[in-house]
């Protein structure tokens, strides 16, 4: 649609000012210039000495002859240099590849040459993983040592300098140039559990808009989980990831304490924790389950610290087990496509007088759309579903800070947008006041005659069937209902696999007499069968029982 | 400057999230629906409400012919059909021009025929502006009429139909298209003392980027004056003046219970700050002076009621009365052309233990830059001051919302911009910690061989030597210094007018002493004068004074 409107001339004035990442270090230097950045129990600095190193890694990498455009790839633990160089590397016109040091040598490699990193910083403790790859990375013409310990490094690989020898030769005083807002900021990968892994990028103008909305979202709205510039935030999911969810930039930019663990390490998180007088962190579940469970969280006051949880859904018994302890839980829901906030389950003032598991139904929800974001839930003809709570559909997004497909595949990018919206995958309900849950993955839904049958929800129905050790759920093709369910199950020992299937017909039953599913679910073929296929890493592998469904 | 920087390609999915008005709405819908918008004692709604109401004046204004690029005038009262044209007329892609009632009907045709309006909606109160100018609108092709009472008006005014018809005819579902963010949103004008006014013009984009910076400014920063979702929000600056300072579309994004007083009398804003609760509010200093030497203020209970004061200096007097009483008072910085935002003068949490004289000076002071904003103090050479609180200059300023120009006034425009930064004609001092403090006006300032010196300054202690009544300072040109300052002084009665320039010129040199004020600093020439020549309005008018000084 073209609307004749009245343009604003686009003069150097109107453009003067891009939304460039430099622009968020103005405020702490003026609010909390000597409020503290600090790593681990090794290094204190201030705003200011941050942002003198800001200036002078950024300078200190042209110096050293990188250009506009270059890729720079980081490999390094949580740091105050990671946090640097979030602001030095896209601040001289560079893309900043964040490298998953989780990943194989062989992976980390693909994003290397994909990305084609000209420099890479190297952590000492990830020299194996270079060693091991070094010669087919034909890009990368510097390897850059990130040395922390005074211990003599030997390696076959041909270190150009150390990171400080960068800032060393940079100046404490230099000033990042304007360019334009839509330059490429950063750039990861996404690894699914099949294909080669996705690149997801953004620009400076998407990572501001990001951190003025999470701040609006966290700070500006009522109830509980609250993010203001006297919090201590100290980030547990890790930097190369989403930018950490994009929090540090926010912290940055309501200059707030900030402390970085390094590696994580629950007895030095811990430490932390308490030292630092942390009140503000985001995790995955599995992390923030490894310290409550920990010996010494039971020692220690964790009463107020706030804590986002988001990865995956927040299990209810974790988050009890956390607000026992104090600690002010809720879910952020994104993905690394969308950079990544799309809602928190923040509860509104008048929440917080429910009682602990009426706040638990909420807190463990996906949550509510932040500011700016367009989220519906639509069935596939992009039409929105009832705001009933019950009524699955797709959770389809729109947002100034989404990637705009991924990286050199524009076929995967087309995929995503279809219909103008960024397809999330994630099948949700949403109720009449914007609280959306998710129930599945949209690859893991049944759709049967024009019904959505979330595979996890009958999976976890039939898992309580007496005599139900283990389950599965997959749709299969039908000729009339699209797909229909079909379930595989073992048997616990002793007992009589042959009675198993009308039991599980017998008490899901009862589930559609009350409401909770739909008489469509109940699966006409269940197999009771001795094992489960299931992945390498222990998953259940649904492709594979798809395909052994589709042999028969 | 040009760089080879990566660039995000412009797909459409890049820019398929433009930063417009209509997407301020999405958090009230959702988090605050039934949250209430108040009218005075006549009406109440809902967001839900609302919502439907910009919808409905939206498609009634396209179904009456309005077109996107239209300009549309109102002459209104602050109120919620203001509130819904606030989003209404920019949504279709009109421009909204906020006619300023308070100039006289000559000028407010001035200010029509420049910007072109199309529509006009008047309040009742305003027919006789209209009537008086109506033959002379060449562009006004439908008057609208805003009827609040039931009395039937009788005008020489040819009304097109009433408000509220507009809305009837338009559909509550509507849904705002979407277009370029760099579209002209708002347009309205400034007077100064001389010369026609001055059209200032804003986009959907400056204003989306204004309002999120002062949603995190008020909200996500620790500190006094904080603005959260759960305060009550009534404005007191009218809505025709820079969009009240943008705060409704601050607590419009944050779902905000916001109370719009109509006309300003000192008994309805008293009433319904205490019988709606209203917990923040803006004003200029005259209307808090009005409200708190008023007899009812005695008797109610202000205490933590939010003000933040603009348009002028927050003077001391004012502040420590308003503190007395329990309001949390501090000072904003901006001016038309600034959409108008730049700084804040809430203190940081461990100020607040200061005693109140302490609080006081920084309460008063200009403030310190809100985030985003570049804002430097700098001599003529745009050379920045030293951070001393001493050395004055200019305030300069660069942000993602200034005004790009004057509407069809290229040339001011250019004057406006110099060097890249928008020229505010502000002199102030700034301290190591980035707080502001203005002194003068630059117009008023008198260079004196590379020194500034404040007229302001020079007039307050020449006032303050026995026998002077009154006093004016002006800088004249010189041959060797640039310029030099001449005072005018009025002798009080009984006090010999002769011995007082030599009286002034010692009571100045003891300030010389104490490092106040520097040597030069001092007048050569001190007149005494019968009479200093005065505006219409009564303030000293320094034109007629150079001018006369230049005669002789």
């Amino acid at each position: 649609m073209t609307l004749q409107t009245r343009q604003i001339e686009k003069s150097p004035n109107a453009y003067g000012y891009p939304l460039l990442l430099k622009n968020i270090l103005r405020t702490p230097l003026i609010y909390s210039p000597d409020q503290e950045i600090v790593y681990r129990d090794k290094k204190r600095m201030t705003y200011r000495d941050l942002a003198a190193r800001i200036s002078q890694l950024g300078s200190g990498l042209l110096a050293m002859g990188v250009k506009p455009g270059d890729v720079i790839g980081i490999m390094d633990w949580d740091s105050d240099r990671y946090l640097a160089s979030y602001f030095a590397v896209p601040g001289i016109g560079a893309v900043m590849h964040t490298i998953n040091v989780r990943l194989s040598p062989e992976q980390v490699l693909w994003t290397m040459n994909h990305a084609e990193d000209a420099v890479v910083f190297v952590h000492e403790d990830f020299i194996p993983i270079v060693e091991a790859i070094k010669d087919q990375a034909k890009t990368v013409k510097k390897w850059i040592l990130i040395k922390e310990t005074d211990a003599p490094v030997k390696s076959s690989v041909a270190f150009d300098c150390e990171f400080e020898e960068i800032l060393a030769k940079g100046a404490a005083d230099y000033e990042f140039p304007d360019f334009d807002e839509n330059t490429m900021a950063t750039l990861f990968y996404t690894t699914g559990t099949t294909g080669d892994p996705k690149g997801v990028y953004f620009s400076h103008r998407q990572l501001m808009l990001h951190t003025l909305a999470m701040s609006v979202a966290t700070g500006a709205f009522a109830g509980n989980g609250r993010i203001h510039s006297d919090d201590v935030y100290m980030p547990i999911t890790p930097m190369f990831h989403v930018h950490a969810w994009g929090v540090p930039y926010v912290a940055t930019m309501l200059g707030i304490k900030q402390v970085y663990p390094g590696r994580y390490e629950p007895e030095m998180l811990l430490k932390l924790l308490i030292s630092e007088k942390v009140t503000f962190s985001h995790c995955v579940p599995t992390i923030l389950h490894m310290l409550v469970s920990s010996p010494v969280a039971k020692k220690v006051d964790l009463r107020g610290w706030k804590v986002i949880i988001g990865g995956s859904a927040l299990p209810r018994g974790l988050a009890k087990a956390a607000m026992e302890l104090g600690i002010d839980i809720y879910t952020g829901y994104g993905m690394s496509e969308t950079c990544p906030l799309l809602t928190l389950s923040a509860l509104s003032p008048d929440m917080l007088s429910l009682d602990t598991e009426a706040q638990l139904d909420f807190r463990t929800k996906t949550g509510r759309a932040v500011p700016l974001v367009d989220i519906r839930i639509v069935d596939p003809m992009m039409k929105d579903t009832p705001k009933d709570n019950q009524t699955a559909g797709e959770i389809v997004v729109r947002a100034p800070w989404l990637t705009q497909g991924y990286y050199k595949n524009p076929d995967k990018g087309k995929e995503l947008w279809e219909g103008g919206y960024l397809h999330t995958g994630d099948v949700a309900v949403i109720d009449d006041k914007g609280w959306i849950r998710i129930t599945d993955r949209i690859k893991d839904v049944i759709k049967t005659g024009g019904e959505w049958i979330s595979s996890l929800e009958l999976e976890s129905l039939i898992s309580q069937t007496p005599g139900v050790s283990e389950v599965a759920v997959v749709g299969v093709p039908h000729e009339k209902w699209g797909e229909r369910p079909v379930a595989m199950v073992v048997a616990l020992p002793e007992t009589s696999g042959e009675a198993l299937p009308e039991a599980i017909k017998n008490h899901l039953a009862k589930f559609v007499d009350d409401g909770t599913i739909s008489k469509w679910a109940i699966p006409e073929q269940i197999n009771v069968v001795a094992a489960i296929p299931k992945t390498s890493v222990g998953k259940i592998d649904k492709k594979v029982i798809r395909a052994e469904l589709a042999k028969k």
